[in-house]
């Protein structure tokens, strides 16, 4: 079903044959990023070609009015759409009048790599673009880490054999489209452009939300190592700006144009400032040059993998696969601006609007709390600490009040983006996740006064939610939780969801029990709090303690394991494994209904529980359930498979273990979604992260021990990890047959593995 | 709440002040038609203010292309919109070179009536159209019902002490939007326009179906009953055509331009006949002059009247109500043609894709049966019949086989044209409602051949939906049914809701009896049925029995009620009188997961199912379920009140049932619901019928007879009507202290009223 064509490199994602029915998937894939900015593998030069142009920009996005066939009350108004920003890689080239686009002439030695070690892509090809006439070209790129701003380029030519006059036009445009836009429309509107010899900076704002961004350009041309002057015509228009100029080349003779853009917007700059901050960023780029700003990119890459990489040895793909998802991650999200947050597609496409999903906290916190630290982690929480206010004015939108908290489906600024009534106004155990991803990042790093500064007001909002959330049955004597859709989006409206009902249940003890903590802890905080949120401690405390000690869970005795929701054994009961190949993935060859009345689990529900909570459950429960629900589950998530192979690693079943790893870790190499060619996804490769680290390697954290379990795959001769924990940073080395754990820095750590405790 | 503003009279609608804000609505309620084409109560002459154009022709359709937030497996392709058609009304008239726009004029002695005991609309007014210039207008207009092709107008006028050059321009034109265009296109496109003096055809067809369309005109200008020569410029362009002159009018003269139309569309006939059919019918039109064709017109009525009215003294208001109910019912749809129907806004709008939801059979059927006689409901049925196909393709397009038929839940031709998850895929007891129209008309009409002819085809593709749709319950160890939305669409995808299941239940009995019914009947019908559905008998009707014998339908013990579906009881049980007058309706108040979570139903469900089924169940038990769920009824859909007055007055609740009757007589007359500016509720004035006959009349059948409890509210004197009941027309009269019923027509029939039997 997948589709593999990339070469196997511990280090590097290699294409190396021009295939332009795959071009747009690998612009994905071969993505760059630093965490503010990101640009897909668009090529410099035109192209004709099927592609998807794509610069992005951290926070600066479109609200696209929301398109739907029948309004409901409670509907957001907009769906905020990741925006496609200014083409700041643009070079055109003309040889003797033909215009170089890769559509259009006869390729040969096309080769592509993504050098993920050191953060930056490089593309080589010939292209024969009239009978006898061949360049070559090599071209090289990154944006930079260091500069958040800065992109850079290398861009080489060589013409084979023949002499020529050779115009080339480096410019910079916002006349920019966004595919998915709901109604046809340019995002962007002219503010100022102004163009000089060698240089140009123009900027552009944004419909609605009036962001501004200036983007700047310097560039220079060498003939081998020496710079030739230039007298370049320039030229501009609404959003755009270049220069051209002619040079008469001669064959064999390598040319190399560097162009350096700065991008700079109103999230993190004044207004005013914009295009001179820009202006004068491009111009110290071009003044340290491209060799020096790529030597920074390794150093700081270097750094970050010291700290991030997974070493996998016996199993190539493997390997590649983890450092592609690590160097994906990294390069999203940086965790400098706590605005930011890690989108579904990254930097790497615009489906999807907004940045932010339960993703965030369900997959990706333990990924960036292990690799990134603390401080990284820490703003992913403060990120819904700012979202706070937001919250309560979505959960009052939809007729809750008091300060209850709902916060949303997927979301830019705090607001609610989403629009299907059956995830928008349902799928409400996002907001367990969001104090779930608060309890982990305590239990993690030791940090109670997280919840003192900022974590109590937010698990108030959330408790308050889930108080008025459920409903008292008189039929049942208990609380009941009607009319939600669990993580298994196969089911719309259900009653009595067992994983919604349960963390609800949760987030109700866990602020309470907060609240107990900064009392103790800090009762200064405590008393802020309380009157911020205009908590009335006894009263609702009480009624917190009401609720949660009387919560339906639905269970069945007879089979020992929880239900899903209420009645889910009246369906069918047929498994995945009984369902025809040519049936799957069933969401692309069933009827909605019949997805929905089917018993087939779309990614992890009941399942996500036990993950979250392991410790409140048995093994055998565990097994029960996963017994159960697992071979019910059609993985249709690409968030499915990972808590699948930390669960089957603990309970010993490595066969499923592994056949479940596969499919997360090369998801988008292999695109074994065919839908690649849209973006990446960027929040699944967190769960790899978890299914190896958790899963093979068998790490938990328990009573501030960090406890190791590891159980390698079959294939796997090593596993070796960083692990960032409380103030240390661990190496860990793993084989089938010994284990070896090192301090690298920090404060002591008590370590158990297979059960023997060890102090570091 | 709602809006009065119209004089009350026994046989007309009356404006008699010019509301401009209230137009778009009167141009909804002054809407004419004659079940083949309608047009809104429009200007003849050019308006600048608000307005909705709208001419509608029956069957002829645009296949909009959805519009979805997110796509589903199985949505339909298209949905299918009332095509505003040719503006044949158009009349431009400029009075000394100003253009006669009331939105621009002074305006006073505005007058319209809506004649509907003789089919004619008229509008009359002054004009200031500058300092001192005074035109007096009274324009009459007409849709034919003999002859179905053809409109006209006679547009008198009157210069009030001014003489003036009077420019006018009679035209055509096809150049016309449709507001609710999913994507802002064009529907209409040219084929040909021909224009000569008096005279013009134009022809345009629809994009994507191409449907044609010509239309032409005829006119003539008297003063006074001299016709004036004409000496006309000629003009068109793209899908228009006009004729323009200009007269020296004296002041205070009477002049009359009457315009004749004939509108023929490639639904009824050739395309390569169109023009010269129209052109031909124009012309006859013309020769045969306005008065004849009014005169015409109100014979037509006149027929028509003397056997649908129902005549109420004592209350003025219902009089009129019931009256403009029956008025657009019959112009909606004249059971001439089985490929027609009667769409939810009629001719009357554009909202709403589709001509045809369950509402035909649940509440239109039994008013054309009773009023309008055997021929006409009987194609109501047929209608379904030829859409069996698209039925079973329906159906399996989301999984289901064997000739399983699920009817759309609205559609055009067959296909299905709604577009939100819940309904399209859930509603589905809409199934069940096309069994019981084929039921009901039996039980009416003692047509059992229908059941030979055409009926047990759609029977057994409905019962084989229903009993592939059925899921065996391992749990409960019988049939339940999961996933389903009830006629109460406040609730989605619920298990086993009550209606659903007892409808699908008898709707497989009652197919399996059929089956019977046809094999000692006509076996050789029998035998082709079978062939054609490749019913394989034994097998099938085993499985319908063991199907049908093992039903689950939730019920409550201890309320001594059946529950609206599963769970219901779980729900917060809050009654629509608790709820604040700001929060009414709920759907405009609150978001839609709070409504669904709540317990309050948009219209009959439970009791809908009493309604169809109420020999089934003891009068305590209606009662019972009745008092429960009535008061959790929020009555937002316009089609809820009348099920519930027919319940009341059998239940004596005399009370209850006149409030509910007020809230459905004159919905559109008094606005109730703000939205008649969109077009009236034309399948709720079934409802309203429903009301008077089956509620305050009592009116039942059973066993072949005709059987009447009459209780009439305490305002009303009498109340008379006629009925077409098998082969006889009988004539109904009763007042609280008798009652008189004689037969007009036909074959013996068997009344019984208050229990005591008279043979007519």
């Amino acid at each position: 079903m997948h589709n593999k064509y990339l070469v196997t490199d511990e280090w590097k994602i290699i294409e190396d044959l021009w295939r332009p029915e795959l071009n747009q998937g690998s612009e994905s894939i071969f993505s760059i990023g630093n965490g503010f900015m990101g640009q897909r593998a668009n090529f410099e030069e035109d192209y004709s070609g099927q592609s998807l142009q794509g610069s992005y920009l951290g926070g600066v996005y479109f609200p696209d009015k929301t398109r739907v066939g029948w309004w409901k009350n409670g509907y957001p108004e907009y769906f905020a759409k990741v925006l496609n920003s200014v083409n700041w890689i643009g070079l055109k080239i003309e040889i003797d009048g033909i215009n170089l686009d890769l559509a259009k002439a006869t390729v040969s030695h096309f080769y592509r790599e993504l050098n993920m070690q050191e953060g930056h892509l490089t593309r080589r090809f010939r292209a024969e673009i009239a009978p006898g006439k061949i360049v070559e070209v090599d071209a090289q790129r990154f944006v930079s880490m260091t500069r958040k701003e800065i992109g850079a380029i290398r861009y080489s030519f060589k013409l084979i054999q023949f002499n020529a006059s050779v115009k080339i036009t480096p410019y910079l445009d916002f006349d920019v489209i966004n595919h998915d836009s709901n109604y046809e429309e340019k995002f962007w509107e002219s503010v100022s452009e102004n163009v000089a010899t060698q240089k140009a900076v123009i900027e552009a704002k944004t419909r609605k939300l009036d962001f501004h961004v200036a983007a700047a350009m310097r560039y220079e041309l060498y003939r081998g190592s020496a710079p030739i002057t230039l007298y370049p015509e320039i030229s501009k228009k609404d959003k755009y700006a270049d220069n051209s100029f002619t040079v008469t080349c001669e064959a064999n003779e390598n040319y190399s144009l560097y162009k350096y853009a700065a991008i700079c917007s109103s999230f993190h700059y004044d207004k005013k400032d914009l295009q001179q901050k820009a202006d004068e960023l491009a111009s110290i780029a071009r003044r340290d040059g491209f060799d020096k700003l790529l030597a920074e990119q390794k150093a700081d890459w270097a750094q970050r993998w010291q700290q991030s990489d997974i070493a996998i040895t016996g199993d190539a793909e493997a390997q590649q696969g983890i450092r592609f998802n690590i160097f994906h991650l990294t390069q999203t999200y940086t965790g400098e601006d706590a605005r930011l947050n890690i989108g579904p597609k990254g930097f790497t496409g615009e489906k999807y609007g907004g940045s932010t999903y339960w993703d965030t906290e369900a997959y990706c916190l333990p990924f960036y709390m292990a690799s990134a630290g603390k401080e990284v982690a820490r703003n992913l929480l403060i990120y819904r600490y700012n979202h706070l206010e937001k919250a309560i004015e979505n959960a009052a939108k939809l007729g809750f009040s008091n300060g209850a908290a709902l916060y949303p489906m997927v979301t830019m600024n705090g607001e609610e983006c989403h629009n299907e009534w059956e995830i928008t106004f349902e799928e409400i155990h996002r907001n367990g996740a969001i104090a779930f991803g608060i309890f982990n990042y305590i239990r993690y790093f030791d940090d109670k006064n997280y919840l003192a500064e900022y974590g109590l007001e937010v698990l108030i909002g959330i408790a308050r939610f889930w108080a008025q959330r459920f409903t008292y049955s008189e039929a049942k004597g208990q609380y009941v939780m009607l009319g939600v859709t669990g993580p298994n989006e196969y089911e719309n409206n259900v009653n009595n969801n067992w994983y919604t009902s349960y963390i609800a249940r949760w987030c109700i003890q866990y602020a309470a029990e907060s609240f107990e903590t900064v009392k103790s802890l800090n009762p200064s905080a405590l008393e802020r709090i309380l009157a911020k949120a205009s908590f009335k401690a006894e009263e609702e405390l009480a009624q917190w303690a009401k609720i949660s000690s009387n919560v339906f869970l639905p269970a069945d005795e007879k089979l020992g394991i929880v239900l899903q929701q209420e009645g889910y054994l009246d369906k069918e009961q047929i498994l995945a494994a009984d369902l025809a190949i040519s049936e799957r993935p069933i969401n692309q060859h069933w009827s909605w209904d019949r997805i929905l009345r089917s018993c087939f689990i779309k990614q992890a529900d009941v399942l996500q529980g036990f993950y979250f909570f392991e410790d409140d459950f048995s093994k055998e429960e565990l097994e029960r359930n996963f017994d159960f629900y697992e071979p019910r589950t059609v993985h249709e998530s690409s968030l499915s498979p990972c808590v699948h192979v930390v669960q089957a690693a603990y309970l010993d079943k490595l066969d499923k273990a592994y056949e479940m790893y596969l499919r997360t870790s090369r998801l988008d190499l292999d695109d074994y979604n065919r839908e690649v060619h849209e973006g990446l996804h960027i929040t699944s490769m967190a769960g790899t992260w978890l299914a190896v680290v958790e899963g093979f390697g068998g790490m938990r954290v328990r009573d501030g021990k960090l406890y190791f379990n590891p159980k390698l795959p079959k294939t796997w001769k090593t596993l070796s990890f960083k692990i960032n924990f409380r103030n240390a940073v661990l190496k860990v080395d793993l084989s089938p047959t010994k284990h070896h754990i090192e301090k690298l820095s920090g404060d002591a750590v008590e370590v158990i593995v297979h059960g023997e405790s060890i102090s570091l």
